[in-house]
């Protein structure tokens, strides 16, 4: 099993800080939730029901003719290579890594795309599977681009797998719309902008046929009711909904400034996270975490994705801890050199 | 996909009988639920973690070494068939209907044994899957009988996978204490006992090496935070949990002698439901149905499975039914003659 970011109760044993007192920038996730109002008794203790309201719901909020709750959209990631015979699949790296994962362990063959350009190789492949926007990179492609190359792939029978989880800040750059048409596949889910990582309710958004397959193969009852419950009522907030998406934008663009300021100018980003790329990222990881700030560290290439603090005294502990990068002078944390885009001083330890 | 019971939304339909109207008694849900406290709002927000606890409050419940949650007992249900090359495989019949499904569905070569001595063609298996105590008949076994199948299997390699979901209010029957051994697979879920089916909450008991490879099947995050934080307060509710084993136990008596009394002895049964057999199912289950009762029909054998009236209200509403059986008299809905077991006379529509 893959490790994964979220892990808050490892951290908290292996830098000796108790869980509560941590600042977890790791999980990308919307730090003011939306909030979860009583829930009927019914929802805990019947099985979940179909016709309970949600796929409505969800039909509206996405704007697509058909969608299929899963367990998060991590349930479709896993399961979809196992619907489609042996093929050539890309997929788009840096990216959320369960993607390629999967399609390996299913026996496909797999090559990696830039996230940037993930269309150039499409004429030699079967799948191409692109997260828009890209986690951690923050590329995002105009959906005209994207369309293009499902046409492309779709007219030999390919699919488009296009991973939506953090683009509810920005739907129009959503594919949602047009995924009733045949190949294109696009996947939702509640974790991020909703801040309900742990309600595991996303969506698969396609041609009923294929999320049918999909329905078979996970099998009946994998969204718990109460989460169905939560999750109805979290898609018809329209007005949270617009008040979030302006506030998280405005939060992206403070986050991006704060790390510039501090000699960190992030490669990329979305409304939910900043991605930075520097030689110097394993130990301003480790940096950060002996302060109680848990942060996402990638190895290829060398970056950190933060995630946005929410309360004033987390943007303030943020600078304070980043403030010290540059003040620090014990050997053991010695001060990064400020410098531009991947510019930072790897420092020996 | 196969249907299932407790689809009251369905039935809500089908009748034209609003969905709060209906006594449900198809699922065999203790009517009665642990009440679900008031949730973190973390366990909403934050990806499910694995040192919450959840574990450890399953080990002490089951007084098993090793467990897995899952999402329910279906998902091991789905799963388990796919970690074992293809192999001859019986089944319990009557029986949860899942478990052929899946077994046949991995290409498996699947095969009925008679629920009350699933032990007689053990030498010609690799693999048998009993349900203790039996859904729908009743049937239990003796542990020490089950333990000894269990060894002839694993004797060459096999397994015995032992699906206990309405185990709980007769836990010596159960096998959680032996699944420390090779090959023996418990399967046990939240939902029956404890009322909570909609939580989603299961929980696979077996040696450290299938559970690795279960879990990795299943992938990360398949139980919703909220609830794995709930299912972690109930199996710890040692209080609710002996005076609910106490009142399941009398009201299933209770439930046997009203059916016996209106002339449907039942045939079997366990704490949460009896089982009637009589060629009169269709007909018994429609004339309910008409009055808002929900069972669960099954036709082969022909055969009705109640789960057990909660309120006081309920209990009468399902007496008065009964009792209507024998003095309707339009020509739609004859009375159904008296008799013993499997006794009652079909009558032409």
């Amino acid at each position: 099993m893959l490790e994964h970011g979220g892990r808050i109760v490892a951290a908290a044993r292996q830098y000796a800080i108790p869980v509560e007192a941590w600042l977890d920038l790791s999980a990308a996730i919307n730090p003011r939730p939306w909030r979860v109002p009583r829930i009927p008794a019914a929802a805990w203790a019947r099985l979940p029901e179909e016709a309970d309201g949600l796929e409505e719901a969800a039909r509206a909020y996405y704007g697509a003719p058909q969608v299929l709750p899963l367990a998060g959209s991590q349930a479709a990631i896993q399961a979809l290579p196992g619907l489609i015979p042996p093929c050539r699949v890309g997929v788009v790296a840096p990216g959320y890594y369960e993607h390629a994962h999967a399609w390996r362990q299913a026996g496909h063959q797999v090559q990696a795309l830039p996230a940037a350009t993930p269309d150039q190789a499409a004429d030699d492949l079967d799948v191409v599977v692109v997260i828009q926007p890209n986690n951690p990179s923050g590329d995002s492609l105009a959906p005209r681009r994207l369309l293009d190359l499902h046409a492309r792939l779709a007219a030999r029978g390919g699919w488009l797998v296009v991973d939506e989880a953090f683009v509810d800040a920005t739907p129009e750059r959503s594919l949602a719309g047009y995924s009733d048409r045949p190949g294109l596949i696009v996947l939702r889910s509640l974790g991020k902008f909703f801040g309900l990582a742990g309600a595991r309710v996303g969506f698969a958004l396609a041609q009923p046929e294929l999320l049918e397959r999909l329905r078979e193969r996970l099998g009946p009852w994998t969204v718990a009711g109460a989460s169905r419950y939560v999750a109805a009522q979290a898609l018809r907030d329209n007005v949270w909904q617009a008040a979030t998406r302006a506030r998280l934008l405005k939060d992206a663009v403070r986050l991006a400034a704060l790390l510039a300021r501090h000699g960190l100018p992030p490669s990329g980003g979305t409304a939910l996270f900043q991605w930075v790329v520097t030689p110097a990222a394993a130990e301003l990881h480790e940096f950060l975490a002996r302060r109680g700030i848990l942060t996402r560290y990638f190895d290829t290439p060398s970056s950190l994705r933060f995630g946005l603090p929410g309360a004033p005294s987390q943007w303030q502990r943020l600078e304070t801890a980043l403030r010290l990068l540059h003040s620090e002078s014990q050997p053991a944390h010695p001060p990064l050199t400020k410098g531009g885009r991947g510019d930072l001083t790897v420092l020996a330890k």
